[in-house]
């Protein structure tokens, strides 16, 4: 029950597409992440998610669209909508969305992780 | 299902204490709202809520303790612990709540709004 400093947080740790939990609230996560190159189409039958970016561009491709995201802007992808998110440079997100999240939704493949780490 | 950039959204209202929906994932609903002066203690009895900074700084006191947020930074109240929001200056703040939440929790008084206004 101490506040977070995203940029505090962003300094503890590297990787990409490996996010962080950060805060934990009503059954949700908050976690931050880093995202360089492109992840894979997958989507997530049950559950919403929401990208918000902190630092850097954010592709977030729709099957029908693309919607691009830069520091101070969020996007929420509804349960359901395949998207794939590309990042050709470094970008530091902030996710919100429900404990029961994986990563790559209905696709399982050499991203897929068991589970999100604390930070 | 359009992207929401915050200071976009923040320019479109002016009062303080009135939190604007401007997101809804999961059962929960990402709110914006400017706040100034002292609101009022009180708990939410089954909702934890995420109060992060967008812009100014914002005293949260607790019973035991007082919590200072500055831009980037969040602090997650658990269900049940009573708190009051200060801001001596105007502060901007983004909410996580369960759609459920009163704003003013276990306590009924002017400040109590019946639902938050979709921005």
């Amino acid at each position: 029950m101490d506040k977070v400093n995203i940029e505090n947080k962003f300094s503890q740790f590297d990787g990409h597409w490996q996010p962080k939990i950060v805060g934990e609230l009503n059954g949700q996560y908050i976690k931050l992440a880093r995202l360089k190159g492109e992840f894979v189409w997958h989507q997530h039958e049950t559950e919403d998610e929401m990208f918000m970016v902190i630092k850097g561009q954010l592709l977030i491709k729709l099957r029908d669209r693309d919607v691009i995201l830069n520091p101070g802007e969020f996007f929420i992808i509804p349960r359901g909508i395949e998207h794939i998110p590309v990042a050709e440079e470094e970008v530091q997100v902030m996710l919100f969305e429900p404990k029961s999240v994986i990563n790559t939704g209905d696709v399982q493949n050499e991203r897929t992780l068991d589970s999100a780490e604390f930070l």
